[in-house]
């Protein structure tokens, strides 16, 4: 059974087949968000503050951090945002950024074990995050595409991931502390896109024995009701060994998605989790103002 | 690719892994419906019609009729509602009762290839209900238990699911009419309910190449938010190879948890069906009347 241990300096977080599926927050990415943007590069660091704790308070198990700002100190203001970011709350971090300084600074400054996002395929990049990943001790997304681009033929993006754990290996760094991104695809240009999905992440669970992430909402882009297509995704893809997803944790019917899985997959333990949140409070007072209700009316 | 084809004399249904998820109607089922049983019982269809019309107009593919009524003349009062129902929707419909009397008199009455439900893997049953079925061409569904009751273990289940399929095979019925229940258990009694369902619909998939149906609702007896939870596992039993359920075509959650299903197994062809559902109707109108309002405020 293969455990992906990531830690911060007060909690410890198992991404694992027989684990709760690991929620990672993702919101604290300026990319997209021009507010953010600007905020960060301006030193101001109130929404990322914000996003923080809503996120935890919502279910987040992990937080991603990126600081991805066209022409600002990248590596600064992430090592900054970690460091506010840890002392605010207590889960493990994913540090994010496709600029090999940024992630080294952020990991410079991290206390714990922490998920590195990413590496892909390509030599460079395995050549250069690999050595900062076994330097820190640390875990890495890796995403299944390379030189040549994202292969449509999920036989293929196996390899890559086949190919950069191998890699990883050669660096001393266990298929454990690997965590495979698939590259999911957006269904409404790509039919096929969900099966190929599940069938990578199936292979990759049973062949490969890594556990998986992905950045779940792609999959619903340019179709309507995406927040019962990305639930439905994220439950289905998780009875296919997918382990933890890059997503939003303020959105109730994914978190549903996510908590119905847990009690399906069998790792919701006497489905506790699920009852804290949904079963209905005590209904004995409001029986007793029923009763008394019903006397009022007779008397 | 197994295909089980069912039809009426006006409509055909194939249930398979290539097609959308069939929604067998469960209403029109008297047991644990009082009100209901009563009206069947002294001849009353209404209650019939309108489940029927309600149901098919809800998305149904196929309808379930059962009359087991205490002391009344099952055989007759199935006759007569498969005759009513057939009169009023054009979809198959599955012959519903544990009496084999019945069956025979829903089969006698019945236009089309029908699917009986059901038969299991015990001697008594399989004797008595196969030769039916073969001598009506129909298809059946077949309940993974025998003799020894329910076991807990999905490859005993399995085990039993390929008794009954070998022999359905020495009276000729192929394995493509023969639609396997693995049996869906509570999931707050059987904290592995979920996972061993799934695995048994994966193997009944793959190894035994048939098509699997199941009371989808059972799951989550006991527990709140059931609708919630049925719908993911709808979807996530889909995602192991499930191509049908009995269940209730008037909980919107369901339904959308099975159209969810089709668009992300691929079989929702460009995502149609989601799009006619979800998309929101053309903005051109309310554009306009948008405009004229501001106009109207400026004036």
């Amino acid at each position: 059974m293969t455990h992906t241990l990531v830690s911060s300096h007060k909690k410890e977080v198992i991404i694992g087949f027989d684990k709760p599926f690991c929620v990672i927050g993702e919101r604290i990415n300026p990319t997209g968000r021009k507010k953010l943007a600007a905020e960060m590069a301006a030193g101001d660091y109130s929404t990322v503050e914000a996003d923080a704790l809503a996120q935890v308070a919502a279910g987040a198990n992990m937080l991603d951090v990126n600081a991805g700002i066209p022409l600002a100190d990248e590596p600064a203001i992430l090592a900054e945002s970690i460091k506010l970011v840890q002392s605010l709350v207590d889960v493990p971090l994913s540090i994010d950024s496709s600029i090999v300084e940024a992630l080294e600074a952020g990991l410079a400054v991290y206390q714990g074990k922490a998920l590195v996002n990413s590496v892909t395929g390509e030599e460079e990049r395995l050549e250069a995050v690999l050595p900062l990943i076994k330097k820190y001790g640390a875990a890495v997304v890796a995403i299944s595409n390379d030189e040549t681009g994202i292969s449509e033929d999920p036989d293929v993006r196996f390899e890559v991931a086949k190919k950069i754990v191998h890699r990883a290996a050669d660096f001393g760094i266990p298929a454990s502390d690997v965590v495979v991104d698939p590259l999911v695809m957006p269904i409404g240009a790509l039919g096929q896109a969900g099966v190929a999905a599940f069938r990578l992440i199936r292979r990759l669970r049973e062949e490969l024995g890594v556990n998986t992430t992905c950045g779940a909402s792609n999959i619903s882009f340019g179709l309507p009701n995406r927040h019962a297509l990305n639930a439905h995704f994220l439950a289905m893809a998780a009875s296919n060994g997918m382990t933890s997803a890059i997503m939003n944790p303020l959105h109730e019917e994914e978190m549903t998605g996510i908590m119905a899985a847990n009690v399906l997959n069998g790792v919701d333990t006497n489905c506790a989790r699920w009852l804290r949140k949904f079963r209905a409070p005590p209904a004995a007072g409001s029986q007793e103002e029923a009763r008394s209700a019903r006397r009022r009316r007779r008397g």
